[in-house]
């Protein structure tokens, strides 16, 4: 018997991957979450039928989304991270002996089950007092936070569905209110390849720049996510990563993506992209 | 009905594709050639089951494999393009006015007739009076060649079966003896993603070494290639992307993806990459 997953985009368009067993399978309050042991890319978490990590890349999703943010950032403290259920992002930012506390702000409580059984790797930040969990709406949290941070972190879905209100210009609005001078927050902001979302890319970095005076992007090799390219936004009111130097004293060990030449380089985009977002 | 093409990569996970229709299919001397038409790609060149390219994103591994080297270089007058037989290779060298003369060797004549069939786009080069089409095998042309080029592209298929030959110590030794001074060579060097080509790109780059003293890679986002990330390698026995400065004072306007910072910044690589590559 041969058992293949496959996720299409567009309907024109997918990835296959050959799975070795069902690990899992449930039916959460807000969406269907599967997870498979595959031949190649490790343990697989799929939602609603979309590839959201596998064990072998998720490294690049996690470290790009994180480390590019902070290696500007003199000594964060104080971090949100909406969204970021499997813990990997959280992971990362608590590889900062700086990092004194953490809000993780995840509104299905079963990613975070599912992630503790199959993506050890991963939920091991579970385990770190530093990292507060609550299982609450993101967009309504961050209304209604009056607490700040220097590093706001959107590790979301799509911008189709419930994630959708995580891309606009209200919900940026109010992020901006609860950074810190100097903060940054970053975003998962889908495949500059995708026909279909060039639009909602625009749309997204249009948001953004209405509550920020710094927006770019930056781009990740991502094999399982759609045309193996995905974008993330920055956004500040105080850090231009074109201009700005590194200025965290602290580089962890052990990263298999980020180093500091890269931090930097990363914001020179192809041209077809900078046409997407450029005004 | 619906017709997919779907190509494996390490029989455990692949990329599939919707079909409107087969455009052509032969086999030559060499190997066997399909062309369709997709639904997202535009028209897709497949040869002996590998992808080679689609209407959609060659223009990120043609831009990728000329103008990396041609803008480090003041005047490039003659090229060597090896394989390359769709022409995008040819298209994107004969942008510059200061090229005089290009010979290109393809081993396989049909590649080229289906390219100008059904790839319009990229086989315009073969049109322009300064390409030079050999039917030949290109090992044994670099080995015979006495005259000598400003640039050489290594434009092959994979280092097994009959493009083995093209990522050997010998031929780079016999293509660095037929570069003139200050000239460059690039190459297509496989995904770094790829497990199973770990081993294989590292002695690529072991063998380069010996024949050149400055080599590089660099990467580009190619969805349609496996892993949607592809490498390419940079040798020069005068150049030194890390340190040269762009010294062509011409750029060709309407490029899609490269650009002069970009072209720098590309040297620039995550991690897990290096490691494949450092000695």
């Amino acid at each position: 018997m041969e058992l293949w997953f496959t996720e299409y985009t567009n309907k024109t368009s997918g990835i296959t991957i050959k799975i070795k067993r069902q690990l899992d399978h449930r039916v959460s309050e807000f969406q269907t979450i599967d997870v498979f042991e595959t031949h190649y890319y490790g343990n697989l978490m799929v939602i609603d039928g979309y590839i959201m990590l596998t064990e072998f890349d998720e490294f690049v999703y996690h470290e790009n989304l994180t480390h590019v943010p902070a290696q500007f950032l003199q000594n964060p403290e104080k971090a949100l991270i909406i969204g970021g259920g499997d813990g990997g992002t959280a992971r990362e930012l608590l590889k900062y002996p700086s990092i004194k506390k953490i809000d993780m702000i995840e509104i299905d409580r079963e990613v975070c089950e599912v992630s503790k059984l199959y993506f050890k790797n991963l939920s091991v930040s579970f385990k770190d007092p530093r990292l507060n969990l609550h299982y609450e709406d993101g967009a309504k949290f961050v209304k209604n936070r009056t607490e700040s941070y220097d590093l706001i972190v959107i590790d979301s879905t799509d911008p189709v569905g419930p994630g959708e209100v995580l891309f606009t210009e209200e919900f940026y609005n109010n992020c901006s209110k609860i950074l810190k001078t100097g903060g940054i927050l970053t975003a998962q902001t889908e495949s500059p390849f995708d026909k279909e979302y060039i639009n909602p890319i625009r749309q997204i970095y249009k948001n953004l720049r209405k509550s920020f005076n710094y927006v770019s992007m930056y781009l990740g090799h991502i094999p399982t996510y759609p045309f193996g390219t995905w974008s993330f936004a920055f956004a500040s009111n105080w850090v231009d990563p074109l201009k700005s130097e590194i200025k965290n004293s602290y580089l962890p060990e052990g990263l298999r993506y980020y180093n500091r030449e890269l931090g930097k380089s990363i914001f020179t985009l192809p041209n077809f992209v900078k046409e997407i977002i450029d005004e």
